[in-house]
């Protein structure tokens, strides 16, 4: 998509496939800062510390990762060591694994010599394929939004959207927000809630940046807001990313999605996960019993980055000295709250029926 | 209640009845910073700018801008100004129109020379029977948290709040907090789960503060976090305050405040709001329909003040430049999801026959 009126990714590789170059989130929204990533330990820190997040871009990068890997030693246990510290880089996202289990796949059968090359063209294909998959999941969430614009006869149609699933959190495009950005392409007046995503302000610091850039009008609200606004009919749709899928469609995706899909539901409002096929999970079925939640840090609760206005970005403390704070990362929100999963596949139900057509030769 | 282990209210009267003390709740949780103010021109401020807030509290600070207001001129076109202005100050506090009308009713049959001293008495006794309600209040909610520790056989009785209910929303004591210090003085093992409730973070800067000086243990979360925290179990009890009660029990509080409520329900946990009688509107029945939500500024949304790790309070911006933010302050939780208010008479249903009580005389 757009920055500046011109377009980037969120990583590529460099022409002599020694390094990539991601975005460093981080310094979003009041820097674009790209970085240079030579090897593995580099990529398992990007990933670990959220300078790259978003379920795909996790995997695309954990991908090149292994490319980088190669091209200096790819051994069988040099390989191993590699996608056992990439695995472990961040707990919740299944893309992760799936991605670095599709590069042993490919790399495994290969001799050492043959690796590096076939390495760095996997990882590509997984790149393409992720911007394949996500134009796909724009294209198929577009007829649901013309169905709400046909309704309303050209009053804008209001979407409220959690987080980032947008192109930062893959490598183009995005998952929720793919949809948005066909309907703003094809014209379609649209006007777009964004719940800033607490604790690491994720919408309303990626998101609105995003949506802002690519010039989709929006509105950044608490995250304590989305449920008034549901109320008062002033959302028609609600679009979230996900970091895992079960079998049955339960959906986890960062913290306060279930609240937000409660809210939808309490007030008929449909409720939508964006989810490359790559998400679900075929080995869970309960995801409030078996999907880990990530903790991560207090201190991400209890301070916080922005800009000063004299430009300098601080880090401030907003919770009372002395008081603890807890940080879990995602939620689930169980299937009978999800209208339908927005795949590249089309709109299935959330159900293991509904999921079927995913799950086949998985 | 105690702060740095000494007794303190939220306001108190100058001894030569010239000025009115508040604690500046702007400044806390950094630095504890009290105000002198000494016309209603400053004390209308205080209450719009929010120096004091909540409703209980907002209510007494009114009740002595009139009495400031008195001493220095004390005629009925003065009077009904001030009041008008005093009354303008927030929008939603049923509480404010409540003790500006009680302030009235004492001092308009009263000749103009005598309403210094009895505005002063009154508004004394607006505070004084802020703190027995609040007193009251904990006893009756005391006696629900009793009931789920003997359930739990003495393993920690968890309670989600969000916003500041706390005594530095009222006098002293707190309304959701009531019971809290209570059950805490009497050696109950508690735990608090507080919201941060942004945009204006009153549990992490204010809730946080009192109970870390009063020695309740307690974890700061993000508002996204309460509805993962009941799916587990880890929630017993959902207490919160309101800002207005409609005759049928639709409760109005902090935004943010129906998405709790909306979790609670969905995990069979129960859902009370702390409400003095004078909360209550018998003028209106259907919150959702007839309760004025007030907007406030975006900048609270895209703004924060945090201090630095050299000590300075600082504001900083955290959402992308450019991007709009909207604000909405309140929220409807409609009765059916509340499980009881927990008044100075009693639990009583949510609902017109529950209230009737409160109802009678009025």
């Amino acid at each position: 998509m757009k920055v500046d009126g011109k377009p980037m990714r969120t990583l590529w590789p460099a022409a002599g496939r020694d390094a990539l170059f991601v975005i460093d989130q981080r310094a979003l929204p009041h820097a674009l800062v790209i970085e240079r990533l030579a090897d593995v330990a580099v990529v398992h820190r990007a990933i670990r510390d959220m300078w790259v997040r978003g379920a795909p871009l996790i995997g695309a990068t954990a991908a090149y990762g292994l490319a980088l890997q190669c091209s200096r030693a790819a051994g069988d246990v040099e390989l191993q060591q590699a996608a056992d510290h990439l695995r472990g880089a961040r707990p919740t996202a299944v893309n992760l694994a799936w991605a670095i289990d599709r590069m042993l796949a490919v790399l495994r059968p290969l001799p050492a010599a043959a690796r590096a090359a076939a390495a760095w063209d996997a990882a590509d294909a997984i790149a393409e394929h992720d911007v394949a998959v996500n134009a796909a999941i724009g294209r198929h969430g577009l007829a649901l939004l013309q169905a709400v614009a046909a309704r309303k006869g050209g009053a804008p149609v209001n979407v409220l959207t959690h987080c980032n699933a947008g192109w930062l959190a893959t490598v183009d495009w995005g998952t929720a927000t793919s949809p948005l950005y066909q309907a703003h392409a094809a014209g379609m007046a649209l006007h777009v809630w964004v719940d800033e995503t607490r604790p690491r302000n994720q919408g309303a610091s990626l998101t609105a940046w995003e949506l802002g850039h690519e010039g989709v009008p929006h509105t950044v609200i608490a995250d304590n807001a989305g449920g008034h606004y549901l109320q008062h009919g002033q959302v028609d749709l609600v679009i979230v990313g996900c970091d895992r899928v079960t079998r049955r469609g339960d959906v986890c995706n960062k913290i306060g999605t279930y609240l937000k899909a409660l809210a939808a539901h309490d007030n008929g409002v449909p409720f939508f996960a964006a989810m490359p096929a790559s998400t679900l999970d075929p080995a869970l079925r309960d995801g409030l019993a078996e999907i880990p939640i990530e903790e991560r840090s207090a201190r991400e609760v209890t301070h916080l980055a922005g800009r000063t206005a004299a430009g300098d970005v601080v880090e401030v403390q907003v919770v009372a000295s002395g008081s603890p704070a807890a940080n879990p990362a995602f939620d689930v929100t169980p299937a009978r709250l999800v209208s339908g999963l927005i795949t590249e596949h089309g709109v299935l139900p959330a159900s293991e029926a509904g999921l079927a057509p995913l799950l086949e030769g998985r």
